[in-house]
């Protein structure tokens, strides 16, 4: 099976999720300034938030399969479970907002990028078992630093806010939107940096 | 006509079905686990059944568009109708899941199983009728252990809540997660046995 | 430019008007068949009329397109009127269906439809112009009797539904429903005789 | 990279867009004409309005990555950036129409359309920084006079909602109607015009 069937719904599924979210924000009651920031505020920061991961994802997604030739059932249906993990994303960001970024959605919102990284590194594994010793993905995968310090941070986020009762949900929020920075604005520097890695790497092999 | 509009209209269709439904979970009042177990639990896992049987869909409209060189009047309809059935998952999903499984919710989602197994059936026949007796499709079938297999499922599962009063609905649950198991898992070894039943099938034919 | 982008933006649009009607599809607060029949059924039917008339506009887009190689602004423009007519659906089928079939709203239904086709034979007007003479698309439309015959019915339907002060919505209901068997079933006689008819006008063209 | 990824997943975000806007369509609770005028009319032409938006920027973006043979990361990102000022377009829309064009709301619906221009003239830089000189975006693009009008219109409308007090979100609303009616109407005149202009402009760099 050849890849463009699985990307197009790939596409549309992570096209869904990244927009309906837009749905969740409750338009404000009052008509004025302070009643956006009051009622709407803390939504639109929550759904930048799930805007740039569903992107940061579909960016992934995009250059992976950009390395794949062809499927067989086990990666359809690791890429689906990939996607399920990502639909729940409106789900958890609603939660999280309408609480108020509350201890326990900030958890579960943690726990849902676990499971989004984790999905991810499935199908990436099943990808490259499927592919054998020869899989090009395989070989531009490197030493994945930011896979790593991403999944660190998600972890470190959820038990600051489980152990921590007070400023605990804010340190991991922050430690989730500095993940998400990550994947986003180094593509100078760190690229560079992993890209050499990665070289070197494939270089070893 | 060539599939390929078809294929990307039905990935559109069941993109959009298959993420719509976690707009129905609703997002917990209270902000602590066990309001997100007692009112969303049995919502999370009546979607995730739901996600896999559109899943199970999808994968299986991808198969067979797969051997599906040309197309005419009757394979769009016939399509459509199988979108229609599946596109009432999410309304039978969230009536299910907002009765807590009681006896009728589940009969209507066990009958729309049914039809949706009903019009995939009808499409195949549709597509086979029109490519005649060469069709790639007819010789790749086989006996369909499958698809027979877990016809008997969703029909036991809704006598079983029809005709038993108190646990016919859990019973007719545990067919319809029995019969999307059978669809994602056995990779292996009922693949291998239904292949070979097919190829036997093939030859004798 | 080609035809690609635009037949794959019509179909996303097209898909999630098929779709979204689900989400309007109220779930009964009662659990068994009669809270199903009477909260339900009328918006079933209602469901599975829209669903059809979208997927015959789908059906004749795709046909028609098929037909073009290039198009400009004005086709992007017409294709895009046609797009919003349809987008209307959701919600007109939403007002007949609360409001049980009142008069008012089975009239904005018909017109509703009258604009949806009005809207399609300008597109295909604008096509033909850009095109010139030898347009394949000109050849083909042919008398276009269907066309006529079901916007006669829709606008009997209209006429009916204000005129006729009871029963007047039904007929009217009746007459869409018509125009809707008029594209689907006639796979046979009715088309052999409009391809006849098409064929008798392209050559004394 | 190549483009043909990016532009399918940037046409499902804006179907999606386009679409979901009709759901935040209030179903009349009334069944006679005044209810259909007095509680959706004005949310039926502010989703006129935003429907033909939306229909511009995918015509430009269709017309845009018509020129563009490859992408980096950058431009996936600034593109991410566009859909995600347009997904706003929903909320914004919802809270105009529901507050009958107050102050605020329309204030924000034309910092909305700033955002959402801005971020295309971002991703047209980011476009001609990465493709160099010899750019054929950066060719076609020329004075740009449309987009400078615009841009005035909307920063005039933003301008007179803030500073007059009564009259001062209706001059706004006209501001914006009219930025429309330019992307639109005028295939013809302004056009060429422009056309006239850009090859001044590459023909003189």
């Amino acid at each position: 099976m050849r890849t463009s069937r699985l990307e197009a719904f790939s596409d549309g599924v992570l096209a869904i999720i990244i927009t309906i979210m837009v749905l969740e924000l409750a338009v404000p009651e009052g008509h004025d300034l302070s009643a956006l920031v009051h009622e709407t505020g803390v939504g639109l920061l929550t759904y930048l938030l799930s805007f740039v991961y569903v992107g940061i994802y579909w960016n992934n997604h995009h250059h992976m399969f950009h390395l794949v030739q062809r499927i067989n059932g086990g990666v359809l249906w690791a890429n689906l479970a990939l996607l399920f993990s990502l639909s729940l994303f409106p789900f958890t960001t609603a939660w999280v907002d309408e609480s108020r970024f509350a201890q326990t959605p900030v958890v579960v919102y943690g726990l849902n990028l676990l499971a989004a990284s984790a999905a991810y590194l499935v199908l990436q594994k099943v990808i490259i078992s499927q592919e054998g010793p020869s899989s090009p993905l395989h070989a531009a995968i490197g030493s994945d630093v930011k896979g790593k310090v991403s999944t660190a941070l998600y972890l470190g986020g959820v038990l600051c806010a489980v152990l921590i009762s007070d400023s605990g949900p804010w340190i991991a929020v922050g430690c989730f939107v500095s993940a998400a920075v990550l994947w986003i604005v180094p593509d100078r520097r760190i690229d560079r940096a992993v890209r050499e890695v990665s070289v070197g790497d494939g270089a070893s092999r």
